[in-house]
């Protein structure tokens, strides 16, 4: 069917368990893992990275690292002995990643990633580039579809009040509409949440998984709006 | 592993195909559908139901109802053309159910229901019977998971709030924990929308499901808390 439209739908799905019962390959999909993949992504681009090749299991990644490439891998939050660097947004530092092409593999962020890579565009979500994938989406002529990468299949507090970030911007804008009921209840705990966030991201269950490998320092960076203008694409 | 523990853990599941990933068997179940499975059910209850049976599809129901059971079904909100009655709570009034037996088929409540049967216990949470749970859950020795029917697999925003008022209740008694990210995120929602909870379902995407089908008034009903002191059990 084809159809001239007025507005432009906002949906949010908060599992990558639940996205085919929402999935519409005509969306641009917006994939989010706050803590950590999808800050960790940004980092790399504003760090110079070339390219990011995100890869669905860690098994995969150790076959790309035998073939030479630089590996950033971890299982659970912690790095995997193979890889060449970890899943914290400081590992992908210019020194690090200026030029490179990294292969990734994180537990729930890249499996997500490629859930939706027959989507018509998936973009990276982070607060590190909310204002530039704000401003992007508004330039496109398409639905929106936020996908919380979640942990292990859970809902988790930290995607969703990103995803409420984005529907409560877009819906802003009038040519932008939602009838569903995830993406107003994001948007409810954005609003409840965004002069705190840091310390919102604080009582969630990821910083205390962060907290017993040492890993929770990533959460300031991770809760800061606007450290990079790029927006990271996936290209088939 | 043989435990004594100390505290009760609380945990909110969004969505029927988000259980696999958070069953535990020793659990009680709450099985929430508050527009409409689970508000019917306490209204049949306080009518004097003397027993409802939940049914996974519209077909068992029908063969159910060839048996000569009185039979409440419905598929997407719509009375089944075979069935007695429907899924409004105002279809189990007295004068209907008080003594009977009664098969119920709903999109998403009995399914839901059935999915959680081989678990501790399973019981019928609602508006409807907010206190008579929280005072019953409190009661027992035992992990709550509060699972919410959702809509064909997804989240919504009225099981949510229900969710969110049972673990607001329950953590201010110091025998309850929770470090489940969808319960703190209902307590929010709750505490958010409390005094004006009428109004909050009418912003749902099934108050415009059941609009259509000019069924919505039921959504009053289904806002008020306590209009029963009766817990429905799930007996095999």
């Amino acid at each position: 069917m084809i159809e001239f439209r007025n507005k432009k739908r906002i949906e949010v799905c908060f599992s990558p368990a639940l996205f085919e019962y929402q999935k519409n390959k005509e969306d641009i999909v917006v994939v989010v893992d706050i803590l950590r993949a999808t800050s960790s992504i940004c980092a790399a681009f504003e760090s110079g990275v070339d390219k990011i090749i995100p890869v669905g299991s860690g098994d995969l990644a150790k076959e790309y690292k035998e073939k030479g490439y630089i590996v950033a891998s971890e299982k659970d939050g912690i790095k995997l002995d193979f890889a060449d660097i970890g899943n914290s947004p400081s590992d992908f530092a210019p020194e690090i990643v200026k030029g490179k092409e990294i292969v990734y593999s994180t537990t729930n962020g890249t499996k997500t990633i490629m859930l939706a890579s027959d989507c018509h565009a998936v973009v990276i979500g982070a607060f590190s580039n909310l204002s530039a994938l704000i401003k992007w989406l508004m330039s496109q002529e398409r639905e929106v579809m936020i996908l919380c990468a979640g942990w292990k299949n859970r809902f988790n507090i930290e995607d969703t009040v990103f995803a409420g970030a984005v529907t409560d911007a877009l819906l802003q804008d009038s040519n932008y509409y939602t009838v569903c009921d995830s993406a107003k209840a994001s948007q409810s705990l954005w609003l409840q949440n965004r002069n705190s966030l840091y310390e919102y991201l604080q009582t969630t269950a990821q910083k205390q998984r962060l907290m017993k490998n040492g890993l929770d320092f990533c959460i300031e960076f991770c809760a800061t709006i606007d450290t990079t203008k790029k927006n990271p694409f996936f290209r088939k």
